[in-house]
């Protein structure tokens, strides 16, 4: 096994991921390569050359996830990794793509070290997952996983009126492949990611074990008074919206404060009619809460809730559930194969369980399924700046290389 | 005097005061005449007749003022009163033409009465007081006081590009009149209006009489922080923008509660990115505080500024001092000869001050100046339900008819 990690090329990697970072590069060093633009299609392109000339198979699927397939002794289900080559319009060098490129270099490295798996090995390329061209984001995975809603996701435009169906057409003539239909059987999917927060960073640790992912639920609260003019009204005749919502900020800090291991966020705020000498008659905020545990999510809905059960300062307060996702625990033998063989190489580790949405999680509806984590340098993602250091990629990818091998093997 | 406030006919008012409402009227019941638009052309067309059938002579001075003088036993500087008869786009039928139209029912009664007052008595069309066409509000009465910011405000544009003055040599186009010179002496002036606040209705008095008009500061605060992952990024790693203000908004809404007579108001909110899943990266708040007391509003600023001192969750705050405003103080003799014709009235009044700018605050610089309130339904203004009992609008042209002619008839 350490022989097999040996071959795993930390310049290998980082050149590759540098190639990649041409499709769609800004100029602020960072990546505009949104899902199956003319720079992603060309992206694909790349990677499926690269893939043959490391003696893969290319396949598409009818959603336009892509699969490179290394042969096994047998036929049958491959042990799957990878992740997307998507980005924000405003993304970074690694977000994605590294879990794709440390994917071609776990297959580089059999090759190198002249292992023939029991079992196909495979690097997915899944479509759309960021989500800001078309929606939904991993709107790949998402249609492999369940393919009875691939004929509306096809449906899905981006902002110009284009059809994402339309877009995988032109990704069948770009990249020459072999056809491949959704929702085929995998012996496991992997994933490898950069973290995306500060975790690993923070305790120094080069490798972080995804246990699985946090529920998430969002809401929107709605206040309405009446607005009024800000010299004239006294206190005792305002009816002000705004500061019906002030006091159920204070409690939801005050909650995030108490159980710090409870994610919450309030990301917007509007209020109407939004002059400076105006009473606001409306005003309403979005609250993202997120916690392993589903009662943590009941106790922030429940707090919310009451709130709104009394009017406050004269005003109505209404909230809506917008959207509500259960947590996600990952296969506990993936995690734990990720765990032995970051042991095996002498690399630190941690549990620790995402906070964002991957793949993955999508996946774990299918096959057994893990995550592993890389540190991000400051937590920074989804911007030009987002930075890891090549040796831990490359930890990263070892890492990758041995559990993708020893799942391979398996009976 | 008894007599001569009988003679203020509450139906005349009444009728005047809708046949103003036909130029520029909504569908909705309200009034859209915005400062000289062809429905104020038409309307100011309109008075300046009626004003002609009532022995008046109308003159015009280069800000678009409007003056129809009652001649006295002598020449010389009037008792003028008055208003403006601009409204907001979706106004209603008293905002400011209640002045002018009581203006005019108290030279009606003066003719009736047969009396024949010392000095002139004027009533006075300020032009654009509300300052939703051309910046600023009270730009006439601004100009009238101040002759050397004519050329400037002169240049003032609406959104369509359309040029002030050229607005006003429409309006001299439109109705003959005299030439008067701005900052042409007055012996005094008072300006009827209704409150557009709760205050007289809650308290059941018919009439207010307008100490001053308070003080105003309007600022800015802005914090900034940095934009992170609302899943991935735990509370110790954030630097939450939004948070950081929503301490200053507790105090600021908790100061209000301590000290009720003065007005605090947070009217716009603002955050970056404006996203539900991200942690908000900058944020931004206004702040309208009133108060008759300079050092209130001084206090006021203090703790705006001592939350700014410091850092807050990580970010930095800044604020602004966007506007400052002196508290004004009518003239005292006015406002005596105001409590006296009430009281002759059998119309009880309170003193009250004012929180919202009027022409009357900008004369207060130039000549003997008071103010009178008559109620507002549940204290709404700018807006089309706008309404005030018509025996109260009688009730305080009663008042003014009294008050004008005593101030007329002094030496």
């Amino acid at each position: 096994m350490r022989e097999l990690a040996s071959r795993v090329s930390q310049p290998r990697l980082a050149a590759l991921l540098e190639a990649m970072a041409r499709f769609g590069a800004r100029e602020d060093g960072g990546v505009n390569r949104q899902a199956l633009t003319e720079a992603e299609l060309e992206a694909r392109r790349f990677l499926a050359s690269r893939a043959a000339s490391l003696g893969c198979k290319v396949a598409l699927d009818p959603a336009g996830n892509m699969f490179m397939r290394r042969a096994g002794r047998r036929e049958g289900p491959a042990v799957a990794t990878g992740s997307h080559i998507d980005t924000q319009p405003a993304g970074g060098k690694l977000d994605g793509v590294y879990g794709v490129c440390a994917g071609l270099e776990v297959i580089a490295a059999l090759n190198d070290a002249n292992v023939a798996t029991a079992h196909p090995v495979e690097v997915v390329v899944w479509s759309n997952e960021e989500g800001c061209r078309f929606a939904p984001g991993s709107l790949g995975s998402q249609a492999y996983v369940h393919p009875k809603e691939l004929s509306r996701l096809l449906e899905s435009k981006d902002s110009l009126g284009t059809r994402y169906g339309d877009c995988v057409a032109a990704l069948r003539k770009k990249v020459p492949a072999e056809e491949r239909p959704l929702g085929a059987p995998m012996r496991a999917f992997l994933e490898l990611h950069i973290e995306q927060g500060p975790v690993l960073e923070g305790a120094r640790l080069p490798i972080g074990i995804v246990t699985g992912a946090q529920g998430v639920r969002w809401f929107r609260v709605r206040a309405e008074g009446e607005a009024a003019h800000a010299g004239t009204t006294p206190l005792a005749y305002r009816r002000d919206a705004l500061r019906a919502l002030s006091g159920l900020m204070e409690q939801l800090y005050a909650l995030a404060e108490r159980a710090p291991e409870l994610r919450m966020t309030v990301g917007k705020i509007d209020v109407e009619p939004a002059s400076i000498n105006t009473v606001p008659a409306a005003a309403s905020i979005t609250v993202d809460v997120r916690h392993a545990e589903p009662a943590r999510l009941d106790a922030a809905e429940a707090l919310i809730s009451g709130y709104c059960a009394a009017p406050r300062h004269g005003c109505t307060v209404a909230f809506e559930r917008l959207m509500a996702m259960e947590t996600t625990w990952f296969n506990e033998k993936v995690k734990a194969s990720l765990r032995e063989a970051a042991k095996v190489l002498d690399l630190p580790s941690m549990d620790l369980i995402s906070g964002a949405f991957h793949d993955a999680v999508h996946l774990a509806r299918h096959c057994p399924t893990g995550m592993l984590f890389v540190p991000s340098e400051r937590g920074v993602s989804h911007n030009p700046t987002e930075h890891t250091d090549p040796a831990l990629l490359a930890g990263g990818a070892r890492v990758l290389a041995l559990a993708v091998a020893q799942q391979a093997q398996e009976n």
